[in-house]
């Protein structure tokens, strides 16, 4: 088959607030071959991203991803991986290329699927898609009785566990922080699992994230989530050799492999987290999966916007029964629960698997689409490198 | 001082090839403040860049750089290291973000120094601006006979040092690599300092990269640069360890400070090269000086465009008097050439040094960038967020 075409849907809220919360807007991408339909989703800012795609190229190490992927065959896993190495060779020195591409290549493998009639992590080398425990992916709240609430609401819906993320921690002191992380565990009882994101909010601090131990540890917190930014290796190691109790986790930054397995192997963080929207999809996911199973330490999906990413996202993992630990969106906005015609219902256990059918096995709901659809244009020099294509 | 205004202007040559020359386009950037005006150059694809600028917010962790820029107090060097921590924590999943602030800091850097009445090296807290010595910054020939004028060309020139890049290396045998390495040596003669780019050629095969070491000290290369591509810390590291004799040299790819301090402590590099129109611009560029002072290796600034861009390149290790060498743009398309009205020429010792003039010390031709300007638009939702500003 031949890559006939790869359109890009802008998608967004009528109203974006600051809030920490990913599902506002959406990139999703449609990938068309050989009379198959593939769909993928950027966890990435739409119009950077859909410029990465369409821009006229600077010099031979920094070309536009359309042109490494428009025309290339696709039959097989090996292709994906084929046009990957192209665009990361090619698109070197452009920056947001690797997070236009990460929905390219989900649609690729979804596309594949749909060809083979095959889940995508068979394609992938799994024989089963082992269930997941979600955990309830929320914001701390403005005050510790709000993130009570906040607790008591993900115990209600039936979670197993809770992660609470950014807000006021970080901002104030550490007494604060100690009040929301008591009341996060008050409000999901004794026996769910508990995570904290703080969010990069100490940058390279080790000594403010250090400070917060002690009452992360009374909370019988699971995981602390993102202390530093996505680049600070030689913290998250010194930090992680400061907290036995309290594994780190991280990683939703990596935009390839590498990144990931420094996290992993200098950071020394017990949770690798993986946004499949922006590490190049999934092919380098399950690198990564692979990379944590070898280390020893436990690999965790980083995704907070659509379930068309959550199956994406479950894909690397889906055969590892013992990585049984599951971000799921907990209170995505209307924008990403429209557009998506089967979301993965939680079972009778509370429990989610990415889906035993063809591809992500996730339907788009074009009208779902057409409802958030942002017209865009983008003209260089006289000419319409894009325009919002047609969704049908 | 207020930021009032932010202007990004995206220059092109006509023609644009697939050769690894950065200087085929360019991104400037024009700051206003105080009734001063600043100028700096993203070392970047251009309309990827300018979407960052003038993007919809995603949510608040996915924020356009313009909302972190427009309407700023900007009286000192404080200020503009205050805006560099908001731009990164408020785009921090806006990938492309650091390529465009980094034009912007410049500028910024630039502005101060024209309101100051003094270099910016002055401002980052150097007394001097030490003499470099340039190296011809050119691409390997098609065969060995090409490499071989090509030197001659050079040492024509009149230059102390040579750089060869990219081209067929690593793209046949080691062999033919070593005939190239030759011909550079030979063609540049006995004296002349030799280095040696491969341009991520290897990505992450350390015995394709080893093989070649044995022809690279024969040809007494002062180094080899980017053998694998920015974020493979591991091979680096395994690399240096078995050539002793040619130090590595890698970093251009570096977008943060934390990316080219990996490079010097886990990747080993003997010189680390900052590209300050990729790294965050020249307050990033002099804490990563002070760590290479601070571990015993060698700055090398990385230019690949214009003196506009050169100048910013050099004030980092300006005052560093043992970090002698400097990459000097050699064959600079004629864009790069127009728009600079004051160019960095070599003295009569062929040595070049940053300018003992307010700001950068590099004025701007208003007739030199009307030459090359592409007329670009961006339209979202029926707003059209940029679109090409007035030169004047």
């Amino acid at each position: 088959m031949k890559i006939e075409s790869v359109d890009l849907f802008y998608l967004s809220m009528p109203v974006v607030t600051t809030e920490a919360d990913g599902s506002q807007d959406a990139l999703l991408v449609r990938v068309r071959a050989g009379g198959h339909t593939g769909w993928g989703e950027c966890e990435a800012a739409p119009l950077p991203s859909i410029a990465a795609f369409v821009c006229p190229m600077s010099h031979g190490a920094c070309r536009p991803v359309a042109d490494s992927v428009l025309g290339q065959t696709i039959d097989g896993p090996d292709d994906i991986a084929r046009i990957a190495r192209q665009v990361e060779y090619d698109s070197m020195d452009l920056l947001q290329a690797p997070h236009t591409w990460s929905g390219i290549e989900m649609a690729l493998w979804d596309l594949l699927g749909h060809a083979r009639q095959a889940p995508v992590w068979r394609l992938l080398g799994y024989t089963a898609s082992h269930k997941k425990r979600p955990y309830a992916s929320m914001l701390f709240g403005d005050t510790p009785e709000d993130t009570l609430r906040q607790g008591q609401s993900a115990r209600a819906a039936g979670y197993g566990a809770a992660k609470f993320g950014w807000g006021p921690i970080g901002r104030g002191s550490a007494a604060i922080d100690a009040d929301h992380f008591a009341a996060a565990r008050e409000g999901i009882g004794p026996d769910m699992l508990l995570m904290v994101d703080t969010g990069q909010i100490w940058g390279e601090d080790v000594e403010a994230a250090a400070l917060r131990i002690p009452a992360l540890e009374a909370a019988r917190a699971t995981w602390l989530e993102e202390p530093f930014h996505t680049h600070a290796l030689a913290q998250y190691g010194a930090l992680a050799q400061r907290s036995p109790r309290v594994p780190l986790a991280g990683g939703e930054g990596a935009f390839n492999v590498a990144m990931a397995e420094h996290l992993i192997d200098y950071g020394r963080v017990g949770f690798i987290q993986i946004d499949t929207g922006r590490i190049g999809g999934i092919g380098p996911s399950k690198r990564v999966a692979d990379h944590a199973v070898a280390k020893g330490i436990t690999f965790v999906n980083h995704t907070f916007t659509s379930h068309l990413a959550l199956s994406a996202s479950m894909q690397a993992f889906a055969g590892l029964a013992d990585h049984r630990i599951c971000e799921y969106p907990f209170q995505p906005k209307q924008l990403a629960i429209d557009f998506v015609a089967n979301p993965l219902a939680r079972d009778a256990h509370g429990e989610v698997a990415a889906p035993d059918a063809p591809g992500l096995g996730v339907a788009v709901d074009p009208a779902g689409i057409r409802r958030y659809l942002v017209e865009t244009e983008i003209t260089v020099g006289g000419r319409i490198l894009y325009r919002t294509p047609a969704i049908d």
